[in-house]
């Protein structure tokens, strides 16, 4: 192995971007955060882009061998993106451009796949077999690991949790449909339940003093642990929802955990004890207490991480 | 290759027991019913067994390698065998009893995947890599194929899906549950789906005629096939409910088809036209149209041929 290889990692998000050089022990030796410009045109994207490689090219003891790409609607078998609804970028082969420009091969995965290979190979998930992966984030990403390896699908499109159905749930998804997992368990979920349960319940609460586009889950999360009792409550019913969802899952993957990772993770164990038990209720016996939940480290950036081990 | 051996294929049902004797090629040479006596102690039905044994092992030609067994509640990984509600055995390590008794290996798999494994080596899923298989019987069982390997699970318990809720979806079911997609999509779900439409709907029906107890899925399809109205919306409402869960499946794994068994699919389109209908309407865009709907050959029993497998 040479001393001096390093790989490129890309964690494309909708918000922000996040670029990193790892060493071949998954030591992260550099690491940017851009804006990702999702709503932009792709070639100002491509312009961002490129003056973060030039910075990190300039440095001379970067060698890379590869870069890898995570991004939501990536497709690790054709190299194809289909970007989501959030972004505004037209259909592209990815590899094909980041690689032209740069002579260096190129791999993408979509962006749950790489934070799962990113525990599997550096995280909290090294000594599992088998488990599941949930990104806990804008959206919701799932990941399904059997024998240690991801399950990309026939046709590369296989993690599709965040928009499943979800009763009763009658919430407009930005997909079209209505009542997806995602209107109700991501940061924009979170919001919505706050509103809903401020417009059900009469409990006195600080989240009466904010606006819709004012709210984000880290102001629920900071009051649910001053003892809020409408952030308590909204975090107890995303935690029942994502649970009876992942009952379904347990059961027919018969994992042996499950690891967490995303912004939602903060709120501990006001979303996750209640998430537990919601599992717990939902399963068939034989399949009860058999799911051990991890959180992941959230000062790990695990999908660039994932993404660079694509070219190792 | 031995020409002369055969190997034994077992698949014990809460109604029938078959046995059968198969060639290297996957040729049935012999095959027997008899009744499982599920509701009776465990030593009857192995005096019954016992019989059948005497009977094969009496053809001269007949020169078993291994006996393979199928059955709802065995863990391939372990060989222990807890048996489903409506069995009253106890636990037992079934693989060990029978080979203590013919001095042959013996291993067990459950009862889906004893048929998924079966599709997959000599019928309808030869020329399938990931695939879903599910058998619509007195239950519904469900494997999930990834290069052409089962899913078993991290204990061995994979491949739930009978006993995953439905919504609107309150009627109880055998595991003690409400709303599980078993008590909808089963023959005895048929039953109970033809009940509520006698008493929400006012339409003529032959079925009026028939009690509960006299009410068989087979009556329901032969009315189908002469228009009856209740029958017809009876499977409707059925394929319905399978497609929205089976829709949550495909999203997760991204399978190039699913392969049904079991006595509901002599329903065939009266049933999967409206489940085809529903699975596509409650898939994300990417997904649609990627899944292939097949139909297993009613008159081959896979569950035996892939239980005669564990031991090739």
């Amino acid at each position: 192995m040479n001393k001096d290889k390093t790989y490129i990692g890309i964690d494309i998000g909708g918000t922000n971007t996040v670029i990193g050089v790892m060493d071949p022990k998954g030591k992260l030796l550099r690491e940017k955060t851009f804006p990702t410009l999702s709503k932009e045109p792709f070639h100002l994207f491509m312009t961002k882009l490129d003056k973060e490689f030039t910075d990190i090219f300039n440095h001379s003891e970067i060698y890379p061998s590869g870069i890898g790409v995570g991004m939501p609607g990536a497709n690790f078998k054709t190299g194809i993106v289909e970007a989501p609804e959030n972004f505004n970028w037209e259909k592209i082969n990815l590899p094909q451009v980041i690689s032209k420009k740069y002579n260096l091969p190129v791999r993408i995965m979509n962006d749950a796949d790489a934070a799962a290979q990113g525990e599997l190979c550096f995280g909290n998930a090294q000594d599992l077999k088998n488990f599941i992966h949930i990104t806990l984030g804008t959206g919701v990403g799932s990941s399904t690991i059997v024998d240690r390896k991801i399950i990309t699908g026939h046709h590369g499109m296989a993690g599709e949790l965040g928009h499943t159905k979800v009763y009763p749930g009658n919430r407009m998804c930005s997909c079209g449909k209505r009542g997806c997992l995602e209107t109700y368990v991501s940061a924009n979920g979170i919001r919505r339940t706050v509103f809903e349960l401020l417009s059900t319940e009469q409990t006195d609460s600080v989240l009466r003093d904010f606006s819709y586009m004012q709210l984000s889950p880290k102001i629920v999360t900071d009051l649910v642990l001053k003892g809020d009792a409408i952030a308590i409550k909204t975090y107890q019913y995303t935690g029942k929802i994502l649970g009876e969802k992942l009952a379904n899952v347990i059961g027919l993957i018969n994992p042996e955990a499950i690891v967490f990772s995303g912004g939602l993770v903060a709120a501990g164990r006001f979303l996750f004890d209640p998430m537990k038990i919601s599992i717990e209720e939902n399963l068939l016996q034989v399949h009860k207490n058999t799911v051990e939940i991890r959180l992941s480290d959230p000062n790990t950036n695990y999908a660039v991480l994932g993404a660079a081990t694509l070219l190792m």
